[in-house]
């Protein structure tokens, strides 16, 4: 057993809450089985154990630097991306055209949270790569992906995001990258990007970049932009990388945590000799990008929930060792000391811990498994109706970790006091790298803005609508289990205000009035979140409390379920109140804030 | 100007909200001005700018290290503390018979707190020889005055507190350090103090630990404990340092910011010979501690406060540079970015961000006060009354500003966005250096248990009582001011509810169920935190509005005061009533849960 995870929480996950080995009985999975679910899971945990989580410390307090005009790392990056590599985790999910083993992605996703929870800095390279290659198999040309997708399944070329420049962060319409045609059919890059994790290293063969780019005579904005294929060497006509493709290093970024990942500023093109390929059509760069910056959130939130759950692992592990005072109704100072896990306020931090790392692990393999139901569902009208529900929640898969998977840590530190504040001991680490969630891959306050202003109104709600259906349907259940009831009530009424509120704000931005609308975004989508998480726990109480009724064969951990739902509903989820209260009255005290006020 | 804090913020807080120049009415500050307390203030800025700020980040880089047994560090720390201590500030608030210039103690955290602004760490030294110090001033014998005092307070001696110890850190009453008496009356000390600030390092003569310990044969428990001044060398007749003391320095740890202070583990007496000073009567020593440390506690706060406010000043700074993305209203790609001050979400995490410094702030200068209040008013009533409400709101003072301050690093960092979280820029530093604060001290949760197990029902409740009358009085003058007459309202409908939640508790600890009454005082403390800060937004909107309606140099300082308090009204203070309503029900989940169950 790993120290960084919990397989068997991740298990629980995908074989008790979701049917995870039912999707076999779908062709696209036929002749799978839980065992070989089961094998996959046990060979993510044994690399990200033996080649993962051995060099986490290493790699944070030796952060790749230059050496000779290269960057360079821990020799144990490389060991590890290659093991992953090897075990055919860049490939599981794919077709098997294209030598993959159609896993579910749920399983992969799985797997991956293994490597994440290890060591999010390494895995971050993989998981660049992997996402590369699923936008290349589903918009690349076909002579595109022959050309750059078995190296990348390989693991031979590794792949990179490329959007952010230095004037263009959270805005894209600002992008400026130019791609000049060539004769040949081609494009010549010109232009900087920034914050491009992965940008340069010598882990693989070769480096394809992605590149969001402006066509000369593009229109502005964001629906001027096109996606190129940017190789950091040319291709030789045998798939062989070549010569250098003009994409320059101009410095490391240096980063409080994940420094293990390599965050760098590129510059295209300075000699005018950068060659791109376009991907799909013209202008339509970003619509395709988003099938990649889509599954970077959910990932990322998958990242921030790993990161909550090991240091979670770490706080209970020191709580149920370190002896500290004594039960406050007996305070015989000659007595021993017991261990602080007895102290009610040690287990209001690792409930609330816990509550964080587990339901935001419920959230993320429900996205993955969305995934899976819209790769594999039979009917369209329900493989439609997955993608919509993941589209809603993308936003909020994306967020809720990020934004509490750091108070999880931050809690982590609390319950191990001093130590935790030392680098002495893994939580301080996982505090400074899950700090990153929040701001890559878009930040919180575009996700807020990406919910409430575009993903609510979509398709006439449609994603809202299933969401509707999915809660009423858990809450129905739940409604006839005993204790549960009440909470089904208790999580009925806040979705019903949210949907109140919805309804108030998507009149008000019909009315032209967008501004004040949005002025509270952030708290719409924590809102949200709050809500979300809470069915969450509902669903994984439902579940603990069939499995506990029968012949369970670990009664304390369904204990343990329940108690943390009970606890998410008494103490997390009244916070809906709060922000669903600001947002009814339209508050707009911070729109209207001036800046030379503060 | 400097960039790590705002004097005109001090100055506000100190004479525009207090009346501390009222203060040179009274006879122990009397001849002192306006002008006097300015020049204090303009002497310490000038001194943090130059002596302070200057090696923040080197010495977070550079932390202290062991060079031929030595702690060694850059020679900037030495020349800061040398600084401070040769303009006075060590001994500007003692008594003029002890050479100090009687300042009022609020003057000098005012002072005090600029240094904290601009180099937490560095100012830890002076910080924790100021606290030692005023322990001996009021505890020691006027012969160990005359040994020890007039050396810390020209800062040829510095001081440290040494409470912890491996096996005993909240848990006090488990010291185990003894104090073994000799045939000269003194004491021999045996034992290992762990977590000691400033334990070890060249930057003074001497370092005066003060140590506590238990006589040989004491009772168990903090009834046994006593306390001992243990120099690290012996003082030859002259009173200057002479042979070291037998107290060796274990090991240096390593943390996650603070990186400047040193923090140690020592052990006392490996040789049998670490001699010690009995300071007042045996078995005594945690009274006198405490006085250390409910000092140490608020300036924790202030130092919270102040690393809060840095970030903030930080994040304003760079939000109303960086141009980035355009007004929701007016999409037009082709116009030029805004700054990102102009978006809404960005101004509501500035406004938190100055929400949580300011209110700290205020809170932390009303607690000087009471200390100026105690130490200078005419009349013995008073004295008593300040008294017990400084000691009711210490455990406020200490944990309101750790426990958010943090928070508001963490939006210092997301306003900046990928900058913020690069090392390039200062708001990750001090993240990682305000994470500390809810530690040390006493965390929140020994906060939470000394305020509602402990100060609430002392003197027959004088401090909440006092408090009360205060509230009361400050809601009355702004129920005649305009709008702040409904925010009056729900101050004290909030104030009013945990009245009754606090009736009910003490019942129930009346009753002997100490255990379930105390299950979620982390809880009860932030509510409490929440309504004191609020209390102190109104305090401030009265003031800016009373200055606002008159002939003001600054009206936007004072609508930005004004929009602050509307903010924390909004979108803060609701978050009693989620934690009044866990209290009301007496929620046991966190006490219920089981070890094995997690």
């Amino acid at each position: 057993m790993s120290d960084f995870a919990r397989s068997e929480e991740i298990r629980f996950q995908l074989f008790d809450i979701l049917d995870t080995e039912g999707l076999t009985t779908r062709a696209r999975f036929s002749g799978q089985s839980r065992e070989i679910y089961d094998a996959a899971l046990e060979t993510a945990e044994k690399i990200a154990t033996e080649h993962f989580a051995n060099h986490n410390r290493a790699a944070d307090i030796q952060e790749p630097w230059l050496e000779n005009g290269k960057v360079t790392m821990l020799p144990e990056v490389k060991r590890a991306v290659d093991a992953f590599a090897e075990a055919g985790f860049l490939k599981a999910h794919h077709d098997e055209a294209l030598g993959g083993l159609q896993l579910p992605w749920s399983v992969v996703q799985g797997c991956f949270s293994l490597f994440q929870a290890a060591n999010v800095a390494t895995a971050a390279y993989p998981f660049l790569t992997i996402a590369a290659g699923n936008l290349l198999a589903r918009f690349a040309s076909d002579a595109q992906k022959e050309t750059y997708l078995p190296a990348m399944l390989e693991g031979r070329f590794f792949g990179t995001m490329c959007l952010s420049e230095p004037q263009a962060g959270s805005s894209l319409s600002d992008i400026r990258t130019l791609a000049l045609p060539d004769d040949d059919g081609g494009y010549r890059i010109q232009g900087v990007k920034q914050w491009i994790s992965g940008g340069e290293h010598e882990l693989s063969e070769n480096i394809i970049h992605l590149v969001l780019a402006r066509i000369q005579g593009a229109p502005a904005g964001v629906k001027g932009l096109s996606l190129f294929i940017v190789p950091r060497y040319r291709l030789e006509t045998d798939g062989k990388p070549g010569v250098a493709n003009d994409v320059q290093l101009v410095s490391l970024l240096h980063k409080m945590g994940y420094r293990g990942t390599t965050s760098t500023i590129l510059r295209f093109g300075e000699e005018g000799s950068c060659h791109g390929e376009l991907i799909g059509e013209a202008h339509k760069g970003l619509l395709y990008m988003f099938q990649m910056m889509n599954e970077a959130r959910i990932g990322v939130g998958l990242g921030a929930t790993m990161l909550a759950h090991a240091g979670y692992l770490h706080a209970l592990d020191y709580a149920r060792e370190r002896p500290q005072g004594r039960h406050v109704d007996g305070k015989d100072a000659a007595a021993p000391q017991v261990a602080i896990i007895e102290h009610a306020d040690v287990k209001r931090m690792l409930l609330a811990q816990k509550t964080i790392a587990e339901g935001a692990m419920a959230l993320c393999f429900y996205a993955a498994n969305l995934v899976d139901q819209e790769a594999s569902d039979e009917g369209e009208e329900a493989r439609r109706d997955a993608a919509s529900l993941l589209d809603f929640l993308t936003p909020i898969c994306k967020t809720w970790p990020s934004q509490f998977g750091p108070r999880a840590n931050d809690m982590a530190i609390q319950v191990m006091g001093g130590y935790g504040y030392t680098r002495d001991f893994p939580v301080e680490q996982l505090y400074r790298d899950n700090r990153l969630n929040p701001i890559h891959e878009g930040t919180d306050g575009i996700q807020a803005i990406d919910l409430l202003g575009r993903k609510v109104g979509l398709e006439g709600g449609r994603g809202l609508t299933l969401l509707a259906g999915e809660i009423a349907a858990c809450c129905a259940e739940a409604r006839q289990v005993g204790e549960l009831a009440a909470l089904a009530d208790a999580l009925e009424s806040r979705f019903a205000s949210l949907r109140d509120v919805t309804a108030g704000l998507l009149e008000q931005m019909a009315q032209g009035e967008s501004g004040a609308a949005l002025a509270n975004a952030s708290l719409y989508l924590e809102a949200f979140g709050h809500t979300v998480i809470a069915w969450m726990w509902l669903r994984q109480a439902l579940v603990a409390a069939r499995l506990g009724a029968g012949d369970s064969s670990d009664p304390d951990y369904l204990s343990g379920k329940l108690q943390a739902c009970r606890y998410f509903f008494a103490f997390e989820l009244p916070r809906v109140d709060q922000l669903t209260a600001v947002l009814r009255h339209g508050d707009q005290t911070c729109a209207e804030m001036r800046s030379n006020w503060f």
